[in-house]
């Protein structure tokens, strides 16, 4: 049977999500944890190759096993071979016309940036300090621009081995609570550090750098050097991955 | 001159505040900081002796010096020598009289709960994780009979060199947002534990296994072993010390 698990993890001390040679990522550790509790040799695909430092708190891997164990109880099995910093919560039984990333709908990720006077020490690893008061009210007004199908190559960085640029974003909304920015956008899929540009961006705008009202040209440029510059990784969490038929 | 500055950290990787030999502690920490800025060894006494593991937001330490660094300017300046999980969020001069310890008027902690099906791996370091659900209701009905002047001693670790276990409390409120249990305590002075033991008899009375109308009789039985479990040191934050004569 094919399996679907959910996965969360804390992407400070992986080398990404993506199994590599050499480095230590999240890919690795599950399938070193599904091999313990299956005592064979597991393979999963995933639906998002998250980088270094990136956190999530949902994204589908995908295997396929014979052992039957219920789905309801499989996380809870999977986590006592894990270690804290990655969690499985949730696991759905999927037909075999799953495809982990072809049956995504969506994915939703939000950036996180710290505006004030000086660093939280705990929020080091979850946030891009920013020291300079962001307009929030500016942010709001760049980020309908972005929203529809457009290309975004101006928001991709180079080395992207992308056959088209074109995607499609469906919400993209900054708030703030406290000193915390939140910068959420949902789409039918993001290009190689497509959100930390888009994020980068907006902090341009909010500082006065770009304005909201050239945000279409920047698009229609397809010039990444026009765009703001690419935030750091730990502000970036992949929030939720929206898939066909399995009812999420 | 006598100048208090205000420090944050992450306690994660610390022994906690206090300076002891052959372990790092953020006492140690910050006073290398201020001898590498003075050139000259520097001695701080601390508000608080946060344990291994508990977080801060704002907590003094104060020390004499003859140098004459603005106030205004001097976070940043020792800022520059301390790692990120430690960051100086305010400085200010204090008169003679100032005493770290009994210039305090109160202290405010904050601690949090998970409180779901699974652990979140952002969380780990900042959180105690509870997967049975809580009931709020009840935990606030159990705050009310905290507040006020008691003899704390069912609520305070053994092995504590306190003269007295009379401790005042101002106020103690539980709060949750999304999957977040938020204790908040404000009181004159804590006792060694004393907020993690009380969490965990929140904790116990959320769970049903106290009932809140049994908090009052617990109080006055001064017996360590009535009162719940204490809660691990991750989920503890010094929130604020208020302090006379500052002006905060």
């Amino acid at each position: 049977m094919n399996i679907l698990l959910m996965v969360a993890y804390d992407g400070t001390n992986y080398c990404g999500w993506q199994r590599q040679s050499g480095q230590m990522t999240v890919q690795q550790r599950l399938e070193e944890a599904l091999s313990q509790l299956y005592k064979k040799p597991i393979t999963v695909r995933g639906s998002s190759r998250t980088d270094t430092g990136v956190h999530c708190k949902g994204q589908g891997a995908l295997y396929t096993v014979e052992q039957n164990i219920p789905a309801d109880r499989l996380p809870y099995a999977v986590n006592a071979f894990l270690p804290d910093d990655i969690v499985v919560n949730g696991a759905y039984i999927v037909d075999d016309g799953f495809h982990p990333q072809y049956s995504v709908i969506d994915k939703t990720y939000e950036y996180k940036i710290l505006n004030a006077p000086f660093r939280d020490p705990v929020l080091n690893h979850y946030t891009e300090f920013i020291h300079y008061p962001l307009n929030m009210e500016k942010m709001r007004r760049a980020c309908i621009h972005f929203i529809g199908e457009h290309d975004f190559k101006a928001f991709c960085a180079s080395g992207s081995d992308a056959k088209t640029t074109v995607r499609t974003i469906y919400s993209l909304d900054v708030q703030k609570s406290g000193d915390i920015i939140s910068i959420k956008v949902r789409g039918n899929g993001f290009l190689y550090n497509m959100v930390r540009i888009i994020a980068g961006t907006l902090v341009y705008v909010g500082l006065g750098k770009i304005q909201p009202d050239e945000i279409p040209q920047i698009i229609q440029s397809r010039d990444r050097a026009r765009a703001g510059k690419t935030l750091v990784p730990n502000g970036l969490t992949l929030l939720e991955v929206n898939y066909e038929k399995i009812g999420r």
